[in-house]
């Protein structure tokens, strides 16, 4: 049971609405009452949890979400964050403990964590211990099912917009490989070249390119192949009726103001786009899997994504019940820094924004030695003295991404404040780091055969074990 | 080579858009002298058609498509048309040549209809001789293409919302098969199960219900096995990801705003509705069936269908050029009209309203009798002084319809004009012919087989003479 006010406010709301429904459907008296009691127990525990009585519109204190309009006015100073633009003015980075709230998402906090240590009976991912996955939905509702014996499925994906992945890419996939590795579930893989073809000046034939490029590095992070599905929109939507199915179904409970309001899309807007979050929303649902979950829709659907995705998502757990699916839950990740610094997302499109997973050993140690924002003074000697800071150097972000050891790690976060590690040391803790891992990707890369990848892109059944 | 101002004025429009693609692209002089060259000419022409100079946004006089908007303030003594109004005060029914205009479209003419008997050396259609089939686009030039031994192909479809269809829906259909006949070439029939459900209040399972059901009296017109594909949306879809790549292709090139303007929806339609015109377009081109045409690209289409549906080509012909695909030729037909009498479309919602193609002798007769609008006079000796008027008699509408034989026709329409023929007696008249056309209709679709319904909706090779 999810102890997060936001969470139990959605649920209120969601068994109001069932209430209603019930008594429009002039429902028997037994089937009200204990529609109605539930309603009461919820309020109950809301008035608990919060000290505030639960009204209807207005989520609890210390949420925006149902004045979104309202804030957006005055936002000009808040970080943008959506599916295309992340940005922030501080060097920090975004504010992610603002950014949950205005999400109404929960923070991943010390508990959750423990409990998925306890659940597992494995020690949790760096990402999860160091806050790089930071914010849930709905998480515990996934952890009290797994207990019971009951599975859920992996969903994540990404958008093949060019052959070369960067190392920011590989966040979602890295963490998901570990959790499919200690949960044991099967996992789908987006990929969605029809959304770059109606977002970019590609062809169709770019896309598909892509897609297959993207898919040898994704199947490169170690996923095991009996229980991975890897799939293309423009593909699957052509080989799965089921999907195309949700897609519609989706496709009928959202308008154009929801889209809108969420996406900011426009009238001169191409109808492809403004249709397209359909399309992300589908693989959400076991339905839209068929030849892998049969006709269970008992699977519920974890999300580890970045945090800019949450919107898809928001709309489809809008949508899940009017369609009678369960909403997925979700894992929201922090954005990874460009070399520049942590106020933008790294771009694809700029090579010195990033280590591209193509990389050689020496374009690694010149673009951090030459790119690499730095929380250092400016001589070696004010360095000594002052000593500098980790939190906006960005060799030390992508330490904390990448180097797996907490105390080395602490070591050189302790080191650098105090002014004994220079900045140049600590580049080189970042090369060695890097190198050695973007070598090894290489070679794994190197072994995924074209069969390889089409065995991974094939519907076909998946390795269930519950 | 095609004598219409209007489609000339359209592919003027088309090569001045060419003309400036190839400047912007730097194109060779050559080819740009090559562009400008036939522009002129075609410039040329125009001054020679309509005795005006072609001014881009000036359709030639009499037409009105340039002029949409400003035309709508002041039309509200127009007809209503468009795919899901017909409307009109005038008992004779919708002004076809008006629509003409302002669709800007092309009349079927006598030399059309000769035409098409020269070049198939059959007597047309009486659909064509009695203009049901009144208006075009580009017909000369698919009968340019069958006169230089290149082929074509017929797309029709219907949306199928529910399980019984009226005579009304047959028009398309028996059309359609005296097409396939003469000219012996394959056919697409469309059905919009998704549309159905995007749009009307039904399950999924209900409009694939439905499908299955109007298949079974689409193919008891009697089409050839071996030359047509029926299929439903929400089967080929997830069948052919060719079809679905049409599908995004055209809708990156339509906007919001663009299906605003033609289909008139608002920010509060459901975004399936706003991107549903892309699967209506997508048939239109070759390549949406790879199945039936390989790789090529040089089979035009032809598309047979209510003068209502124009909307959704209007947009197609629209964008084809800029996805490289060949523009559908069209050929419209008037509306059928419900027994009440010509001011609206019949409805399969209402059971009065029409002939059903379930219905028995009996139902027949007495809805003929008690609701089909008359043109006589109040009382026989009146009727016998003053005679009817067979242009708002709907008894005498439906035989231009369904009585095959001119003579016959005449005859009668002179005999109620003069009051020699009484409105029951032409009512027999009407029913006789229903009768047996419906029960041989009933009788072949009870011959149509579940596997017969398999083998006409099953993605395969149809047989190409050309």
């Amino acid at each position: 049971m999810s102890a997060c006010p936001m969470d139990l406010y959605e649920r209120l709301r969601a068994q109001g609405d069932a209430v209603r429904d019930i008594k429009a459907q002039k429902a028997s008296k037994a089937e009200v009452d204990a529609a109605v009691q539930l309603l009461l127990q919820m309020k109950a525990e809301f008035k608990l949890l919060t000290g505030q009585d639960y009204r209807a519109g207005f989520p609890p204190a210390g949420s925006a979400v149902a004045n979104d309009a309202a804030e957006d006015e005055d936002e000009d100073e808040e970080d943008q964050v959506d599916p295309w633009n992340v940005c922030t003015s501080s060097a920090k980075g975004v504010d992610y403990e603002k950014l949950i709230v205005r999400f109404g998402s929960c923070k991943i906090d010390s508990e959750l964590v423990d409990r998925i240590a306890r659940v597992t009976g494995k020690t949790p991912h760096h990402f999860l211990r160091r806050g790089i996955f930071f914010s849930h939905r709905d998480v515990h509702q996934i952890l009290d099912a797994f207990e019971s014996q009951k599975s859920f499925y992996l969903y994540t994906g990404r958008g093949p917009s060019s052959e070369a992945m960067h190392v920011g890419h590989l966040i979602p996939f890295i963490f998901t490989k570990w959790l499919q590795d200690v949960f044991d579930v099967p996992l789908v893989i987006q990929l969605t070249d029809d959304e770059k073809y109606l977002w970019k000046d590609l062809s169709l034939d770019d896309c598909r390119r892509y897609t297959l490029e993207n898919a040898r590095d994704i199947i490169a992070c170690g996923f095991h192949p009996d229980k991975t599905f890897i799939f293309s929109d423009l593909d699957y939507m052509g080989a799965s009726p089921a999907f195309y199915r949700n897609v519609v179904k989706v496709q009928k409970h959202v308008t154009f103001n929801q889209v809108k309001g969420i996406f900011g899309f426009t009238d001169s807007d191409c109808i492809g786009k403004i249709s397209f979050p359909a399309i992300q929303a589908a693989p959400s649902f076991s339905s839209s899997f068929p030849q892998i979950f049969g006709d269970r829709l008992d699977v519920q659907c974890l999300i580890p994504c970045a945090i800019d995705q949450d919107p898809y998502f928001r709309m489809t757990r809008d949508v899940a019940p009017r369609i009678g699916y369960l909403k997925p839950a979700l894992l929201h990740s922090t954005f990874f820094p460009a070399l520049q610094g942590a106020q933008t997302k790294m771009s694809a499109s700029d090579a010195n924004s990033s280590i591209f997973l193509t990389d050689t050993p020496k374009q690694i140690k010149n673009k951090v030695n030459k790119h690499a924002f730095s929380g250092g003074k400016d001589t070696v000697e004010e360095h000594r003295k002052l000593g500098g800071n980790p939190e906006v150097d960005v060799s030390f972000m992508y330490l904390t991404f990448f180097l797996e050891d907490d105390q080395q790690l602490e070591q050189i976060r302790q080191d650098y404040r105090s002014g004994a590690l220079l900045t140049g040391e600590l580049k080189k803790r970042l090369i060695e780091t890097l190198q050695p891992m973007i070598a090894a990707h290489q070679e794994r890369r190197r072994l995924v055969s074209d069969d390889i990848v089409r065995q991974f892109m094939t519907p076909r059944p998946l390795h269930l074990t519950r």
